[in-house]
């Protein structure tokens, strides 16, 4: 891995990716459109960067960003999973069709490497956990979930038909410095409007892992590292996994607040496609010796300081 | 089910499907751009049906076409397994954005039941024979069966979302009437061409499974009449399975040819993508009263009788 480039490199996860790749020296080519991207997000590595501000559906400015690139962190994705059936084509397109994309430029620049996010909601509402990579072949719930799969399945037919190397990480919810999308962001925005009452989407049940972003990081590298299959397909979760409601009682408490009232709205699911349990077998990715650096009320407290701190993101700029 | 539109209902399963519409007095709309159709296939339905020529890429004629239609059998897909790699973004536009467009043109008609066939390729490389339908999450091994999967994973979140009823068939392959590719065509063709010697790809030793084209139409019929979950999954194929190179010798001798001799290509595989054992676990529609009627061996003798009958398909029109 020399030259890297990084899709989505201004955004939540992806920035951090660039940190990264910029602190072990690689040479780094940005490619974001800005939609939900900052380019603040690169300003520790502005000046050893090249950035291209233009979108993964346009496919010249892809293939022509890819010269001499020799491994693609594909980070840009629609992440707004809530709002998922709101614009089902724009998923595919941006998720699944713009993965589509990065392949094709890859296969005609030569570049044999790839990591892709992928998600833990591919496994629907799995009957196993925490749930293993080779759980049974799971039934998708939304459609995030649906175009991340095609997603993996475009990479792992590229890796059979082209001799491409393919990294793919079901990641859990993801926080930490920069993030601005998700159920603490929600609650933080909420009470910033009403510290007295918050509405919690469905019963407040829902048992999710989660994952500090620095650490998800490093576990991407730790893979492509240590793992050098041709598919390297890992889980990347927590051991831990924490309910909605205690995860409101620690943004209250973070923001000072007390007697705070929880509403909810009911059910076992926050939204068509949200499961009810997402807890992923991690064991591969620990099996390398990679390990959380933070729990997840860690995680929380240290997304909450951030936000109080940039309370920009809450209104987008 | 009272008016049906039938995309790529010129083609060779698909018109079959027609067929049987017709004959049960449903409305019919076949949907075709006739690219490897022919209207030809029509010819016992041609005064019953409403014919429209337009691709599924075609946004507005699917949308225009699905009027007061209130199911789908989406048969319209790029079936050319073998040349997979050849052209991988025709593959996905094709079979997957072409099943998002269907998909969307539904839901702006409130059309509230669809049938896709899959195909057993979605399973990649399976280590359990016959493969179950929750076999251990695959791994894609072909651009065909990953464009099948994200068209499966569609359906699937489109049920979740909008309450559509989605019936998912993975089918092995199919053979019978109209047929005009896979392994019998090839060796049909070539032995037209060459009566003393046949190349047959991998080593000869591929096991498949195959299912006669009325019987996976019955099969389809059976499941949507008789399974009325939200998402119904069924495999399709027989409870046999063959080698490759005793079809061949089927092909030879309903040619009248003795003493061809063979000639391998070698390997396990005749392509890339090509599993070298299909067998599905057939239970569950076995399980509704389903039955296949002809035997693999049947089957292609079928075939090989409706090739020599309509010679004009090996070069096309």
């Amino acid at each position: 891995m020399k030259k890297v480039l990084v899709t989505g490199g201004a955004g939540f996860i992806g920035s951090h990716v660039v940190d990264k790749l910029v602190s072990l020296g690689k040479e780094v080519v940005v490619y974001d459109n800005l939609s939900t991207g900052h380019s603040d997000y690169l300003a520790n590595s502005a000046d050893k960067i090249k950035f291209v501000k233009a979108d993964i559906l346009d496919k010249s400015a892809l293939a022509k960003s890819m010269e001499e690139v020799d491994f693609v962190f594909h980070m840009a994705a629609h992440a707004d999973v809530k709002n998922n059936l709101n614009e089902p084509e724009k998923l595919l397109q941006q998720n699944t069709v713009g993965t589509s994309n990065v392949l094709e430029a890859m296969r005609m620049n030569d570049v044999k490497g790839i990591a892709f996010p992928s998600t833990g909601s591919v496994y629907g509402e799995p009957d196993i956990h925490p749930t293993p990579a080779d759980a049974p072949f799971p039934v998708q719930t939304s459609m995030y979930g649906a175009s991340k799969l095609a997603g993996e399945g475009l990479l792992q037919a590229y890796a059979a038909g082209y001799g491409v190397q393919v990294f793919i990480f079901r990641f859990v919810s993801t926080m930490g410095e920069r993030y601005s999308h998700g159920c603490v962001f929600d609650f933080f925005k909420k009470l910033k409007e009403n510290p007295v009452q918050l509405e919690i989407l469905g019963d407040g049940r829902q048992k999710k892992s989660y994952l500090y972003v620095k650490d998800i990081v490093d576990a991407m590298f730790t893979a492509i590292e240590k793992s050098n299959n041709s598919i390297n397909i890992f889980n990347l979760g927590h051991d831990d996994y924490v309910e909605v409601t205690p995860i409101a009682e620690i943004v209250c408490s973070e923001l000072g607040l007390s007697s705070v009232k929880f509403i909810y709205t009911g059910g076992s699911r926050g939204w068509v496609g949200d499961s009810p349990f997402i807890h992923l077998d991690n064991s591969a990715i620990k099996s390398l010796g990679w390990q959380p650096s933070l729990s997840i009320p860690e995680a929380i407290k240290k997304t909450v300081g951030w936000l109080k701190e940039n309370g920009w993101v809450i209104k987008g700029r």
